[in-house]
Formats: C-alpha cells, structure tokens, sequence
C-alpha cells in the first residue's frame, strides 16, 4: 500500500517552480505501461464502459447543480464526451457479443461504492472530482490497452485520447481557487483524498499474475507516474497535490 | 382555465379502437399555428434552449437512477440527443448575442419550478414525465417557430423535429404497464396530472396581446390539439389519457 498511499507521506513545504503547462495530451502519460498486467478484453472493456458512463453521469449531475445557466455550457461538452465515449465502447463490445450490458453489470457495484466515496460534498469538490479522478482512470485505462490483443489496444487508445470537453472544469476551478484560499485549501485537502480511492478501484481492475512480488514491480512504477499525472492536474487547478 | 383543465371532465369510459401507431412525425402536429402569438426570437430561443437542456437534466437523472446498465444505454441516446439539441439553439442564440446565457436566465426559475411539480416521485413516474411532458413542449415550440421571422422558424423546427431519442421510454414503460396494472393505473393519473402543468409553462411562453377575448380564441384550437397530441402519447405508452 506505499505505493498507493506514499505521496500523502510527502512534505507539504513546495517550491513553486513556474512551468509550462502542457495541453493535455498523451506526452503527459506515463513512460511505463501496463501491458503485462491488462485484463481479458471483454473485462476490460466492460469496465471502461462503464467508467465512461459513470463520468457522464456525473458531470449531468455536476451540470444540473450549477448555481448559473454560463457554468451549465461550459460542463456541457464533457457530459456529451463522456457519453460519446460510453457509446463507442458499448460498440466494441457489441462487436465481439450481443448484450453489452452483461458485460458490464459485473462491474458496476464496485465502480458504484467508489463514485459514491469520492463524489464531494458540494459542487466545487464534485467538479475537482470530476476533473482529478477521470484523469487518473483515462491514463490509467489508456496505459492497460497496451496489453490488449490485435487493433483493439488502439482503437481503445482512439476512444480515450479524444477532447475530455473537461478544461472548462479547469477554468471554473482555477478562477474559484483563486479568489478563494479557503476554497483552495479544502480542495487540496479533497484533491489528496481522492487519488487514494481512484487507485485502488484502478488496482481492482488489474489483472494479477499470482507473483506478488513482480505484480509489484510492475505496478509500482505505473502508479508512480500516475500520481505524478495527479500532481500536474492538481497544479492546473492550482492546488498543492 | 377550461381549455387546460377541460379534458380531466371528459368521461372515464372509453371504448378501445384498434388504430394504427403512427411513427412519431410531423403529421401528428396540430395543424392550427401560434404565430400570431410567437414571442420575439430572442425570448424564444432562451425558453426553447432551457427547455432541452433541462429535457438533457432530467433524462441525466433517470440515467443515474435506472435499475440496470441496459435501461441506462437505453436511456443515453435521448440524453444525447436533448443535449445537442441545447446546443444547437444556444448556436443560434450565439448568432446574435456574445453572451447566450444573459438570453437564458430570466427563464431559469419558471421552467425549474415547474420541472420540480412534474418529477415524479419514482423512476417510472420520472419517465412518463420525460416522455409526456417533453413531447407537449416540442410540439408547442414547433407551433411558435411558425411566427419567427425569416428561416429562424424552419431552422429552429429542423432542431426540433431531429430524432428525440424517446422512443426508448415508450419500450421501457409499456413493457412495464403491461407487465403491472397497478403501475399502469398510477401512471395513468400521474399523465393526467403532468399535463395541465406543462400546458401552463407553455401558456406563459406565449406572448399575448393583450386582448383576452382574441388571445383565448387563438390559444383554446393550439391546446385542444395539443391535448390531442398528448393523447396519442398516453395510448402509446398503453395508458388511458
């Protein structure tokens, strides 16, 4: 577990290094990759459905609590992303069988218990949710794919690296933080408690080979970069990770 | 008063005739228009915009609150569809003015009260509301854009008569009333219920003239055929309007 919960170890004393902030594209993704640890394609791609339509719905539930009709378009774009990426994983599904929601329905009560611990108690932190943890299980998706056999890995890699509609969550949360140190420090706060939850429910979909040892050698790494793709996130919003 | 509330007076009894189901098209529109009472565009467009985007909302929501990942997938294509509706009209909100939400505000509260009476208080109630009530505001604002001026009616009808995506509910709940007559029964008093709602947002929409006696001679004709439409709607879903 100091591999998922380590960083909340880290000295909180930072020195703000201005850096340039990379569109978020796939350089900012981990150097490693998953490939050895990737699930049966029809597991893996019934949990990234699912993560997809989980993320839909909650940025439609985001979209509904906001306190203006402006923050309500600027959320729209990534509900219709998320959902557009649910639809176009439910078709490789379909592909290889004829119920997707088969595929998927095993995978929904645990998906269900994290949304529910790491969904925040107001809209700032729901949207910091949003933003953080659909970070993390896009990279973290995106880098299992590797493993996946024939043209499947890449079309899955297609679906994934499309816009995320999500920068507008940036922009609503940097102006807030900004004007807000109260604001910023809960959600610092929000921001540290959510990758814990994120990276165990991505550790549940990884496929073990039994050897703890090297399963831990392969894993270590990939989280490793991945709470470092946490920590840019966290710098975007303007929060310390 | 009467024009709204008229049809809960009409006789209980009914004798069931065979008809055909008509394709949910055009021709199922009343044939009379509200031009005469069409309100400026701009007026329009801000109520016609919130009206999907709140369509977008509350198909979300009965997303979030299906009992399987079958009815969600189900559901997801008229969430799509009302939310690139939404869209749509803020595009043409944005042809005209910088700032699209300004046009939608004042808006707001009137169609969220009235959103908050015609929930539901379950998902099936949640869904005849969907299906219902957003198919009696498509029709009504179809019937206003007839009084815009230049090709901002048949645009605006364009958006409107683009697949809704609904036909899902009418699978989910005829299935499910004629599985349960209990349901049915309830579900029948709850379409009679949401209508004279839905008829009263829409009335507020109208731009009178300030001449009651004309005005009312202009309106009753629109929603008697409008509650004709709804009619049509009910049988549809198996109940008895």
């Amino acid at each position: 577990m100091n591999v998922v919960f380590g960083f909340l170890r880290r000295p909180k004393v930072r020195i703000d290094i201005p850096r340039l902030k990379p569109r978020v594209d796939t350089s900012t993704l981990p150097k490693v990759n998953l490939a050895e640890l990737t699930p049966e394609v029809l597991p893996y791609l019934g949990q990234v459905a699912y993560v997809q339509l989980a993320i839909f719905e909650e940025v439609s539930d985001a979209i509904a609590a906001s306190p203006t009709v402006a923050a309500k378009q600027l959320l729209a774009p990534a509900a219709g992303q998320a959902l557009d990426k649910h639809e176009r994983f439910v078709a490789e599904i379909r592909r290889r069988v004829d119920a997707p929601s088969e595929v998927i329905d095993p995978f929904t009560a645990g998906i269900d218990r994290y949304r529910a611990l790491v969904r925040g108690s107001d809209w700032f932190e729901q949207l910091a949710s949003i933003y953080l943890t659909a970070g993390i299980l896009d990279d973290f998706f995106t880098l299992l794919a590797a493993g996946l056999p024939g043209d499947t890995g890449p079309r899955c890699i297609a679906i994934l690296d499309a816009d995320t509609g999500r920068r507008a969550i940036v922009d609503i949360l940097s102006d807030a933080i900004a004007a807000d140190a109260v604001l910023g420090s809960r959600l610092a706060m929000w921001g540290r408690r959510v990758v814990g939850d994120t990276l165990l429910v991505a550790r549940s979909a990884i496929h073990l080979t039994g050897n703890p040892e090297s399963d831990e050698q392969r894993i270590e790494p990939v989280f490793t970069e991945m709470i470092a793709a946490h920590t840019r996130r966290m710098d975007r919003l303007g929060l310390t990770a």
